[in-house]
């Protein structure tokens, strides 16, 4: 098996959200095992020379990903959810998508300060979520060590929102 | 490690999402990578017994285990989402909470017609979000070999909603 496979089942969802929009549905390459076992242990290659304490994964897709490696690599698995999701007392951090502002919020003792933090999500696009989450876990000390994608939209350009830290992404568009 | 440590790191917020609950987070026993391990570890016992095709995990921390029993077992993962998330067709199914209704959605071609389906989420309350991922997989053709939670609120009586299935819980309050 190698990275082609992966492309290859990911599947192209026209004028989804909205028209003009081409979504990348991840979900047939979660649901064929085997394939689903390589794309994990692609993105834990990428993790093998860090030593990482903790994994951070995003509400809700990024959650898939960043659960597995957590406990592949044998870290702990912190998460980073939209308003309203966490029970306890949080940090949060608003962004703006290209209409609108949301916010992301983590639990403030999710972090510890000096954790060394790999954070992961299915997607890059412009960057702006997992930028917050950039903002977020500096503000709580830890160190980040990389930022590992599954996708990226290299049209958005979302690299240039993470200047200066470790990226990678198996599968660009 | 045993099944005490994980009932002891769950913790207790009080008067969360409303006044009157108490909401059980299990954010700390995920960011502790030993105790995470070991959740995961005995989830999977569970597993043994069953010949299984494919793991469904529910939106959105249902994800985290489901995701990860996935990877271990090396079965496929599909996913059910609440409304709109999704950019497939989907075949949905409304369920009714105690105030209001949900609707829960599942891509039409997430589960073929005969695979054997384990079913995972966090938390069994009144069981309405699983009775109705039940009733979405039936419609699909997938046979549900099992139903298994991390935490399970024995007072809410979820597991009337889910009788003939075998339910597996790790911890009660």
């Amino acid at each position: 098996m190698n990275s082609e496979i992966l492309k290859s089942r990911i599947r192209s969802v026209a004028d989804w959200p909205q028209k003009g929009i081409v979504f990348r549905d991840i979900t047939p390459v979660l649901e064929d095992g085997e394939v689903f076992q390589f794309l994990i242990d692609e993105m834990a290659k990428f993790c093998q020379e860090e030593e990482i304490d903790k994994i951070i994964g995003i509400d809700a897709r990024g959650f898939i990903l960043a659960s597995v490696l957590a406990y592949k690599l044998k870290t702990g698995l912190a998460i980073v959810r939209k308003k309203g999701k966490l029970p306890y007392t949080t940090i949060s951090q608003k962004y703006t998508l290209e209409y609108a502002s949301e916010t992301l919020e983590m639990h403030q003792d999710a972090v510890k300060k000096g954790e060394r933090i790999l954070l992961v999500d299915d997607l890059l696009a412009t960057g702006g979520t997992m930028k917050a989450t950039v903002d977020i876990v500096r503000k709580l000390g830890g160190t980040i060590v990389g930022i590992l994608f599954f996708i990226e939209l290299k049209n958005l350009k979302g690299r240039e929102k993470l200047k200066g830290y470790k990226i990678k992404s198996l599968v660009e568009f």
